[in-house]
């Protein structure tokens, strides 16, 4: 329960503190994996840094490498080895530059968190690696005891290749919109025209800064519509508030149709 | 010279490869204090990681933590101990949460990188901190050496007090507004209805979320308006193009007129 301490009354009723479902998640879980988008992280993880100073929340970092993998690094625990936007598609840096940021993590798939209620998958171009098996694995073994998923960007590819988008609306990036949804074609429920969707207990959203508004979203369903309108202020971000529309694939549309 | 190679001609002349300067920079720096805002740093790392996609660049992140203060950490290089956003003001922080995110830093103020064209200064709880004298020299000592200098968010009241943004017009967070412009009410010349100034080689941008503005603003000044305009559209980030007006100046006006 995550009702801030001084709402709670005597009862735990969530009609009078105003919550807008009635145990809102408490632990959140971020999935890194080499070449994640950092924005696809930090703008998530913006949003629910604001909602901690309201709500008692945690948000634990769980990498996808594994300790053979990382031996080499003269790290504490080489397991938990800071994972780099560095992405090793030299397409993808054809000018070498050295661009990158890296986040500590402080869990692994191997040794995830004992309560992750809500999982955050993000994008970027690491989601495109041969070896995503693993991080595929745990998100379809983990969703059955999640309060809620959350995809961003070519995160949903992630989501869909586990199986867990099956039969709900979902949406991904729209610029790799044909190459994302090509992964599982049948199953989800691809919407092309939204900033984000959310169906039952699963939440995706558009390329990259959409996962602020899905995030915003979130927070609006979960902990009510002027939690989340507060934090859109604190951060100075313009949030676009209804899901359903979507400047990008419009401007795409467009794009395709010239 | 950031110019692509595929854009290079003999002559070097920035009329024939559409750079809207000459030399653009290379060399990006950010610096990491304790409680540093997530987004304002990597906000504009997001539109960096875009950008070295089409020009060879380098972004590091320089610590303001001495060596001294990180001697109980194990880590490898003491100094390069991981910065968090975990701010040690109770008062921000009233739940106990644990929602907190760390960057490893490149470098620190006591071994800098050896070139820096462009320094950001980020925001946050940490500029708050009683201990900023040495970012505040730093910003001051190292002015004179870039090409430019931007700010994010409160990242400006440290600008301000190291005296680089006299003279100049500057905008800052609006809802920390009196408290940052009063750090050096005189000398800047501060501009409350901007979402980011530029003002020669000083760019200054509005709260957190404003730094993705500004940054991409950047960009175009220096790379070329198609450049920022394609970053923009590969963030799926509806970018504010005009500087010169801001949505929360405008919100925060209205509500204290109530």
């Amino acid at each position: 329960m995550a009702v801030p301490l001084e709402q709670r009354d005597e009862k735990g009723s969530s009609e009078q503190n105003n919550l807008a479902v009635a145990n809102p998640p408490v632990h959140y879980s971020v999935i890194l994996f080499p070449a994640f988008d950092a924005l696809d992280v930090i703008g998530p993880v913006e949003v629910l840094g604001h909602l901690a100073r309201s709500y008692q929340i945690t948000v634990s970092f769980i990498t996808t490498a594994s300790s053979a993998s990382s031996l080499n690094n003269s790290s504490h625990n080489a397991s938990l080895t800071p994972v780099s936007t560095r992405t090793r598609a030299a397409s993808m840096n054809p000018f070498n530059s050295s661009a990158f940021v890296s986040i500590p993590p402080t869990h692994s798939l191997a040794d995830p968190p004992a309560q992750i209620d809500a999982l955050i998958v993000p994008g970027g171009a690491g989601t495109r690696a041969p070896d995503l098996t693993p991080t595929i694995s745990f998100v379809a073994s983990t969703f059955a005891r999640l309060q809620y998923l959350l995809t961003v960007c070519t995160g949903a590819g992630i989501a869909a290749r586990a199986g867990v988008l099956d039969g709900r609306r979902a949406t991904t990036n729209k610029k790799s919109w044909n190459e994302t949804t090509a992964l599982r074609p049948q199953g989800p429920l691809w919407e092309r025209s939204a900033r984000w969707t959310e169906d039952g207990n699963v939440w995706t959203s558009g390329g990259v800064a959409a996962g602020i508004d899905m995030m915003l979203g979130f927070v609006a369903r979960t902990y009510g519509g002027a939690v989340a309108r507060s934090i859109a202020l604190d951060m100075e971000y313009e949030w676009r508030d209804d899901g359903s529309w979507d400047a990008f694939a419009y401007a795409q549309d467009m794009a395709d149709a010239e």
